[in-house]
């Protein structure tokens, strides 16, 4: 196939789009593949277009390869099925709603967990219809607060969302490890630089979960990864390794300290240090927080989290951890309804004996020694030992996750990082399968509950993904499997043998069953060359100077690398390398 | 390529589904093709999706062929471009409208002339970039008043819309016939019996226009088509004949008489074959209705329109006369305000000398002679003729088109048909040019105004349309072309033998490039059968009974032509039939 850019819809930009932040979001613009139409609503131009395609047939491929069935929905959904899981309320504003004529509602779907549900129960009963996966690679709404980078993250996107449907937990567990493998095939062929890190669920309740995250600088995403191992996970997801208990019996007695006017570590670490004769850290120190949760259907009530006194509490680690409870910090209202409260004096004493649950840090285990509020303004207990003076009501794993701290795995330490989600797997259980009574008839003709796993591409997102990681400065690198096309002819100058020389080698090409872009405008090298740079078509084809004396440039636009070939050679190198 | 029934998400319905009315709803339900979720919108399951995607590909080869360039929109469109061309009122309910979260309007397309066009003036600026086809695949959405017969009317659907951007009326032209012989390759290669009927062009302004219209008795559209040549043509499009006008001097004066309690054209005509020695009949009688037009931006005026008295008005016809003018009845104020009108008794004298514009049949041709309305109450006159007593300001064609009339090209007569709109091609001329300013520029450095053509397929209707036309009572027949599979193998019995030999046939005919429904369940053969019957796929390869004998039974779905075949030959009979 010969795409000519004499004719060919494009228009290449010199200039970055004054909205661009991101290096995918300039180059995909510049180099004609997008087009913005709305916040977070692009059209794809011919190119653009091309390497969609290119990425959705990988995925498609690679789902089919299991045996997962593609359908697809409509993306105009009614609401009901929606409210029956209470997402129509739940998403809240991220949701595009709307009326039809007769005033009815509905909504521009987000993700088809009900309708995926609603569809299997409408087809099958028997267990022996089980285990099934479905697809689709649909248009996806999502109402975005900020939409931003291109069609980093757009408010219509193209995703290919999939759900599991099994009779048992192994049975989830094997569609989850099957759709795992098929995404490391697809981030493969894509040639994408890639972790699979430990997620926690969001908003859409349930267990096991991972993220594929592209590596890039301009990610959304933060996670952490081991310097020496292939460990990787998101920042709420990281389990803190518990250090080894200690003896009791050596720790000396606990003791108050008048601490006046230390509401604050940092305060109470310094008066220690001077007027006692131990030099104490802030993370000698328990720091007693106090939050209030909300179970669903229940009213909110408080919880203190002790952690040591060198790490804030993460909130998003915090709410992942106390899902699908709602979390928020507490207020003046709350301290004067529970008096025994003493901001910045707050001790396990005070909390325990009033009844509040009490959980603590992985570090504070049986035997380790803690300088924590006395429950009395400026007050504090030096030496509170745990499994002696107290003990937590349990583990909350929602400290701060810093560089530098030990790797869960025990290789290495970790260090921050940034990726931009391309693929979700995710083990939702029974959540869905509940709301809507999804059931088998088992073979002893009693019901069996299925259990579900739900499974995401952002396949438009993988175009800008792909380009974040793999351009430079003067432009976009495609790898092979997404290419636009396999070889760009430029011809490098506007005389009649040139001209059809370049047409010649396309036409050769063609044949070979190769896709070609063929630059057959008159414009000047110079330009031509800094569109092909631009466009990023993994290998080019120079036919210039050089064909008098009969060679033509064969470049590979990722390396720079320009070698000299007889034209009679030309076509078969370019196979060779394409097809390498 | 192997899909296996026994784990095909597929469950046929031996029942119709309530609310389907037309052949293809019922069977595309009952063969597991699709499911409601919604009015007008459908789950495609995986046969269905599969017949889908080969359509599609037809239509992208061949718009591929002739130089046509995809791209593709977002279905989520802001109200701006919209408004500028009025379409955002215009619409009317038929539009989805919504709005995001910080209160914008949007709306789901439709049709998207105004992207095109403000995308090409995006990137295009010299007559050199011109013409330029583009065209896109997309889910389009209309509120339809009255969702009908499953996908043929949906209000979510799949469309195939492309624009043409020439520089001249020449140019348009060409860019018209090069969709009108891609759709004519498109709908061949579908296996459809259809027309191309001249159209008007409904709400989208503009001048040439043809549609193509599938023959099925159960189409929403009518059209009339000759009995002894190809013409064919939507009753608005139909273009009367005129007689031959006749000599003025040899019909008698005209004459008014007194005609009591004649206000309708029956009684007119029997009160004057009662009292004169003439027989008329209603077609020698002259009826004047009047009307009120309103052009764009100015206010009402009165029409009269002078149709032979055998004929009504036909409403959809005289609206496609004055469009873009709208056009009411009169009512009693109209009457009120115009006190020389008569009701009953109008003619030609007075609407004429009052000013009102009057528009006569063709029929009303010089020299003919009528009796119409003497302006007075129980008055008619004889012998107005035409030319000598009267002259209309003009003709307007807006009777009613009848069976048995001549065809507009003088070849038999007309009969009335049934179709459903399966492709729609249109020379839009210059209005959304001149809503945004799309202009080249031209040779000379002066702006020329670009031309455009609208041309749209419907694609997802395109799957009930086949399905209308290629059915019988027991299901489905699909067309090679578009067939979910090629053959589908039925292994007629339970037994590990038959099943060993109908996966093996499978593995070999899919080893040869075949597209294989393999019925792999432990199922009935009755069912089995019923259900080859229901699915449709043109081939049927029974692996039942005769095995031990050594041979195969090859069944053509649409003939119901069974064969028995040797097994050794029976892969490459059935290749032979698949691509012959």
């Amino acid at each position: 196939m010969i795409t000519r850019m004499s004719s060919l819809f494009l228009r290449t930009l010199r200039e970055d789009p004054a909205d661009a932040e991101v290096p995918s979001h300039k180059l995909l613009v510049r180099a004609g593949y997008v087009r913005r139409v709305a916040p977070g609503g692009y059209t794809w131009l011919p190119l653009g277009l091309k390497v969609l395609r290119n990425i959705e047939a990988v995925v498609r491929e690679e789902m089919d390869a299991f045996g997962a069935q593609e359908i697809q929905f409509p993306a105009l959904l009614p609401k009901e099925p929606y409210e029956a899981t209470n997402r129509w309320e739940e998403y809240g504003p991220n949701l595009f709603r709307l009326k039809d004529r007769k005033g009815a509602d509905y909504l521009l779907g987000p993700t088809h967990e009900e309708m995926f549900t609603l569809t299997v129960k409408g087809e099958y009963s028997s267990y022996k219809d089980y285990p099934v996966t479905l697809y689709q690679i649909q248009t996806k709404y999502r109402d975005e607060a900020r939409p931003r980078a291109g069609i980093l993250r757009g408010r219509e996107f193209l995703m290919k969302d999939s759900y599991s449907f099994d009779l048992t937990d192994e049975g989830l567990s094997e569609s989850y490890k099957n759709h795992r493998d098929a995404y490391i095939r697809i981030f493969d062929r894509l040639g994408l630089e890639y972790v699979i890190v430990s997620a926690t669920s969001g908003a859409m309740g349930g267990s096991a979960s991972e993220e594929f995250l592209a590596v890039a600088e301009t990610g959304e995403d933060t996670f952490v990864r081991s310097t020496e191992s292939g460990y990787a996970a998101n920042v709420e997801a990281v389990a803190t390794p518990a250090p080894a208990e200690q003896p009791i019996d050596d720790k000396p007695a606990a003791q108050v300290h008048h601490t006046p006017n230390t509401p604050t570590i940092e305060t109470l670490v310094d008066f220690l240090n001077a007027n006692t004769d131990r030099k104490f850290t802030a993370a000698d120190t328990l720091k007693n927080v106090l939050v209030k949760v909300k179970q669903p259907g229940k009213d909110w009530e408080l919880l203190a989290v002790a952690v040591p006194g060198d790490r804030e509490v993460d909130f998003k680690r915090l709410e992942a951890a106390v899902e699908p409870a709602e979390v928020a910090m507490v207020d003046e209202a709350d301290f004067a309804k529970n008096s025994f409260l003493v901001k910045g004096y707050i001790g396990p004493g005070a909390i325990q004996s009033n009844g509040i649950r009490f959980l603590a840090d992985p570090r504070v285990v049986k035997g380790t020694a803690w300088v924590t509020g006395a429950d009395k303004a400026d007050h504090h207990v030096v030496d509170l030992v745990v499994g002696r003076d107290f003990t937590p009501d349990g583990v909350i794993d929602v400290a701060e996750v810093r560089e530098g701290d030990a790797s869960p795995d025990g290789k290495g330490v970790l260090v921050a990082a940034r990726g931009i989600e391309i693929g979700h797997i995710f083990q939702l259980g029974r959540k869905y399968a509940d709301a809507f009574s999804l059931d088998a008839l088992g073979p002893d003709s009693k019901p069996v509950r299925i259990t579900m796993g739900s499974y995401g591409v952002g396949v438009s997102r993988l175009v800008a993904a792909i380009a974040e990681q793999s351009h430079d400065d003067r432009g976009l690198i495609w790898p092979r499997n997404v290419a636009p096309a396999d070889v760009h002819v430029v011809v490098a100058g506007k005389d009649e043998t040139l001209m059809s020389a370049g047409e010649d080698f396309a036409k050769q090409l063609s044949a070979k069953g190769l896709k070609v872009l063929l630059d057959d405008r008159k414009a000047s090298p110079g330009v031509k060359f800094a569109d092909a740079e631009l466009v990023g078509i993994p290998t080019i084809l120079v036919v210039g100077r050089g064909l008098k004396d009969g060679t033509v440039e064969v470049k590979d636009r990722r390396s720079g690398e320009r070698v000299e070939v007889p034209v009679a050679e030309a076509v078969e190198h370019l196979v060779q390398v394409v097809t390498s």
